[in-house]
């Protein structure tokens, strides 16, 4: 990491009051916050630069002069109301929050960490006023909003950012359509049409076509204006408050990436040959050294243009370790958890499986909702052009569309985002198994990891949300071989949909686990022990429950064995009878909530079986892996813990009979 | 029931092959599918005519003359796909396909009965393209299917027909948006503007506006045309065909309700002030004859003009008994079932109970998605017209509307089916809960009754779908005072957010559970037994379980007490466990898949406790409610047995202790 400089706040109060044309000093402050924002994804290692950059001129000119937000304060039932729904921009906002003295330097520095600023905008954050992240639900929101300003005759319009891309998200089409007819003139919405969306172009994904158009034909009115240049924002802002009764949409034309010039597009996407790299992620050291450089070199001359002294940058203190929390121990679990990472993708198993399927199975065919990097079908979309359908943002459309082609010879594997496929799909889902057709979902990011884009991203109800279908086989590989196996048997043997759980990657060990030919119900054991029995799977919660039977073992309290179940919601009820029989407590480590996940299904499966679940209770927190598992009490040491504890408990019952 | 006559196939035959005008023989054939599909509603007790007749010109119009699926066969993969996205409609394409001879007479007069025709379209039933019922999935699927035929070099166009109001539904912009990118001039979708929703005008609901202007900002070649005029349909479906490759639409203006006088609008708007009450259920009586009078008056004038016999009508036999399946007992569970019937609906429980709460908490408002009248939410609407929330057929745009509102001073009571609330708006519901705001959703028509509707729109996942959030309460009231009781309990206690299930009725039996004051995580004693406890909610499912304990104890078999459980997924464990302490059978009976629903959550809170579960196993039967509780083993009689079969195998381990 290098050292990183940031622009502070009483630097930032200078800039704020010094007096120079407005929209100078507008522009000014947005490259501070672009500065500042760079600062906060580098630290964390993640983030949404290019969508932070295009909007950043919008969102400084809404809150640090549009908006009554910043002297009425975020508490005041009448201000007005500013959020983003697409929420990837968030990184830009927090800078700006940062700059009004809402988000704190300490809380600014700890983007995607616990108790610092979530991935993605969650309300528990100052002056966030929605949860978002999961995209197309603002609009509606906003209309919520004004409605109740309405109902309950409070001021202040309300202000809701969008994505380009977002739009093709269908919820937006109801919003717009339903404000339109409440006749909501105080909801205004802003597209940043920044042209690219995940890493490609709007118009080649799902082309928007004529946005204006469109969102004139929903009844609103409309102005396309330059999205950076904050004196046409100026006077479209003040020709809609001067407006009727009708919704207000403003298309801020923008450039993704948009103050370091190789982020920007076009140049980005031909130097990316085709895919833009900067939408996720933080920029590797030389990368972010010349952006940052950029950015300061930009800040100087337009200091210079105005008179005023340039921003002085003052130095972050080094980054904690990375499993820095209090305590954290230097020896046992804790030690070993710091060795967390071995070179194994599961997700990249599942890709290169799929593109040798597809060789082998004309009739497969691959959907993908514009996050086809991010979910390994790429290659499949290189080989396979005619094969590979984009959907864009549109999961439920994508569901559908698979239902219609697999009654119709086709054999359709839909991907995305476990959080979104399994929920916002979820009756098109049901709707398509009811069909008795078969599809593939491969879900992925299950889980509770990774935690640093937040409870909108982070997926512990999928199982949930699948598991009362009749005919849909819920799995979830630990291993690279296990994934081949288990999406092999889904494309060539299931005969009915399969839905396959993936970890982002990368595994924190590699697993023995069965390729070829799994068998249906049935696990494996990963360690052997006589004293209780620890049931999971995948890889993330497979190794801390390694870890967890480790630590029992060094400390000679409790022989664990450890039991890999790839099979989430079928059992082979007597190999799994036979399996726990020798023993008296069966934990269950769920990678989802302890309720609806496999310890539900296996307490089923074990009728009068004392089974312990433990599952993500609560919200899934933000952070680093290691800062999330420990949080929720899923981290090898604290399971250890948690089964040692159980154990005692169980001694303490000196002479009872076993409970099972 | 009166006595039932239609038009036998030998007699459509001659008509479809009578050498008369081709475009006044559609016309002809149209209307006899109206009073076919007339017959078929009266005998079902239910159907939803103003929109099967609004669209059955076009149906006509497609499947006897411009489509080919008729001579082709609907196994042949070349074939023109045509089905109805709205579905409302199926009554008019039974007909139509009852015409073709691939419905036979026996299945059409079976509408909404076990081994019938499925209340809404089901791919089970022969001719039917997909499975539809829950709104807004038809073009996506029409988009899957045109890929498929894209990609295996099939022939065949796809046409897909919408409601107007459906056009609220959110994913139909996604699939307009993404056919239009993949340019599928092979695709068209027919628009029903019939301009009657629900029960209101769809622009009074949500205005569609210029729907024209909004398709063709869309993509898409547009005509707009009369729906009931044949030589204009066949001018539109021509230049169709000879189309370029952008995907098409035709408005097809119609009359809601078309042919029969006093069920067209506008006319029947006026006649019921308002409210158009023709849209679902079967007409009475003196209504069934008048138009019966109506059509065959029609048909003769019709048959009289281009010199054609009109058809002769074949009387229907009577009706079996509702309770008529092979070997129904005549005394016993079975015989009492047949009096299931009170004057009690929970749901108008919970409408007047609104009325006094909206009356105290002047923030409390009513979302509605176009459901008012089934969810007794009217007299809110006359009442507070300010505090009643239109939001059309657009759930996430509701659910999300309703979390802005809930962080802005308002207490939002949201609506809709249970099937549709908790499935479409699944990840809306996680947003606005992960915001900690407080929303009560009304979760109407739950479990497996009503199952005349069909699959889509009988739920039996919802529990399972909102189960694994961390900060919301399932419940479900069994009785009036219950209803009453839970429903202020959420609007004035409750700290969270709060789901009501809520029975379609009239409750089987009257039910003496407790009102105010409900005690979170208790239930209560129906009836009282020492040999094991069954424990259910909701009317539906307690009667019968009440039906089972008397069976059984009739039969000196066993005393089995009854409790009633209202809380779906919080419980009171220490009170839990003292309850069934006595027991060592502890039986549960769902009105939902057995997977998720309580009797998993009673598995989590009784660790060790031997509960056997006994819920809606595979996809919930259509039929008559004895057919469906039958079919699934969960009627009182079905449930006695595999009770007492479970204390037979129980006994015979001879002095094995208890499991438990």
């Amino acid at each position: 990491m290098p050292d990183l400089r940031l622009v502070p706040k009483p630097e930032l109060d200078r800039l704020r009051s010094a007096d120079v044309d407005q929209d100078a000093r507008l522009a000014l402050l947005a490259d501070v916050c672009r500065l500042n924002a760079l600062v906060a994804v580098k630290r964390a290692g993640s983030g949404h630069l290019g969508s932070t950059f295009s909007a950043l001129d919008v969102v400084a000119h809404l809150l640090f002069d549009e908006l009554d937000v910043a002297e009425r304060g975020f508490d005041d039932p009448d201000r007005d109301v500013f959020f983003s729904s697409k929420g990837h921009d968030v990184p830009g906002l927090y800078a700006a929050l940062f700059a009004l003295g809402v988000v704190s330097r300490e809380r600014l520095l700890r983007l995607r960490r616990l108790g610092g600023l979530d991935g993605h905008p969650d309300v528990g954050v100052p002056g966030i006023e929605a949860s978002s992240g999961s995209l197309g639900m603002g609009i509606s929101k906003g209309r919520g909003i004004a409605l109740a300003k309405r109902q309950l005759g409070r001021d202040g319009r309300v202000v809701v950012m969008t994505g380009d891309g977002e739009l093709q998200e269908g919820q937006n089409w109801e919003a717009l359509q339903s404000a339109a007819h409440d006749r909501l003139g105080g909801l205004w919405v802003v597209v940043d049409r920044n042209e690219v969306q995940s890493d490609k172009r709007t118009e080649e994904i799902v082309a928007l076509g004529d946005l204006e158009a469109k969102l004139r034909a929903f009844g609103w009115d409309v102005e396309t204006v330059d999205g950076h240049d904050h004196a046409v924002l100026r006077s479209a802002f003040g020709s809609f408050r001067d407006g009727g009764d009708a919704p207000k949409a403003l298309i801020a034309e923008t450039v993704k990436g948009k103050g370091v010039s190789f982020m920007e597009h076009p140049r980005a996407l031909a130097d990316g040959g085709g895919t833009y790299r900067w939408h996720a992620g933080a920029p590797p050291d030389e990368a972010f050294a010349r952006a940052v450089a950029e950015l300061e070199a930009r800040l100087a001359e337009r200091c210079a243009a105005v008179g005023v002294e340039p921003p002085a940058l003052e130095p972050v203190e080094p980054e904690a370790p990375v499993c820095g929390l209090e305590g954290e121990p230097e020896s046992g679990a804790g030690a070993r958890a710091k060795q967390r990472v071995t070179e194994e993708y599961v997700v990249e198993a599942y890709g290169a499986a799929l593109l040798e399927l597809g060789a082998a199975c004309g009739a497969l065919v691959v959907l993908d909702a514009d996050l086809a990097s991010d979910c390994r079908t790429r290659p499949f979309e290189l080989a396979y052009p005619d094969r590979f359908v984009q959907c864009g943002i549109a999961e439920q459309d994508m569901v559908s569309t698979a239902a219609g082609m697999a009654r119709h010879g086709l054999l359709p594997v839909v991907n995305s985002f476990a959080s979104f496929l399994a929920s916002r799909a979820n009756e098109q889902i049901y709707n398509q198994a009811s069909e008795g057709s078969k599809v593939v979902y491969a879900l992925h990011y299950a889980g509770l990891i990774p935690a640093g884009p937040g409870k909108s991203h982070q997926s512990v109800r999928d199982i949930s949300l699948l598991a009362a279908l009749p005919n849909v086989t819920i799995v979830q590989p630990g291993s690279w071989d296990e994934t081949q196996g288990l999406l092999r048997w889904a494309v060539e043997h299931a005969d009915e949909s399969v839905a396959l759980r993936l970890a982002i990657g990368p595994s924190p060990r590699r697993l023995e686990l069965p390729g070829e030919g799994p068998a249906i119900g049935r696990g494996s054991v990963l360690r052997d022990g006589g004293d209780a029995v620890l049931i999971s799977y995948g890889p993330v919660m497979l190794h801390e429950a390694l870890l967890a039977a480790e630590e029992l073992a060094e400390g000679g309290e409790l022989s664990v064995r450890v039991m890999a179940m790839p099979w989430l919601n079928r059992f082979d009820t007597e190999w799994l009878a036979a399996e726990v029989a020798p023993f008296d407590d069966v934990f269950v480590l769920d990678d989802h909530a302890p309720v609806g996940g496999l310890g539900d299904g296996l307490r089923a499966a074990l009728p009068g079986g004392a089974v312990t679940v433990f599952g993500v209770e609560g919200w899934p927190a933000c952070g680093t892996p290691d800062e999330a598992l420990r949080f929720h009490g899923l981290d090898g040491a604290s399971l250890a813990a948690r089964i040692g504890r159980h154990a005692g408990r169980r001694a303490g019952r000196a002479g009872s009979p076993a409970v099972r």
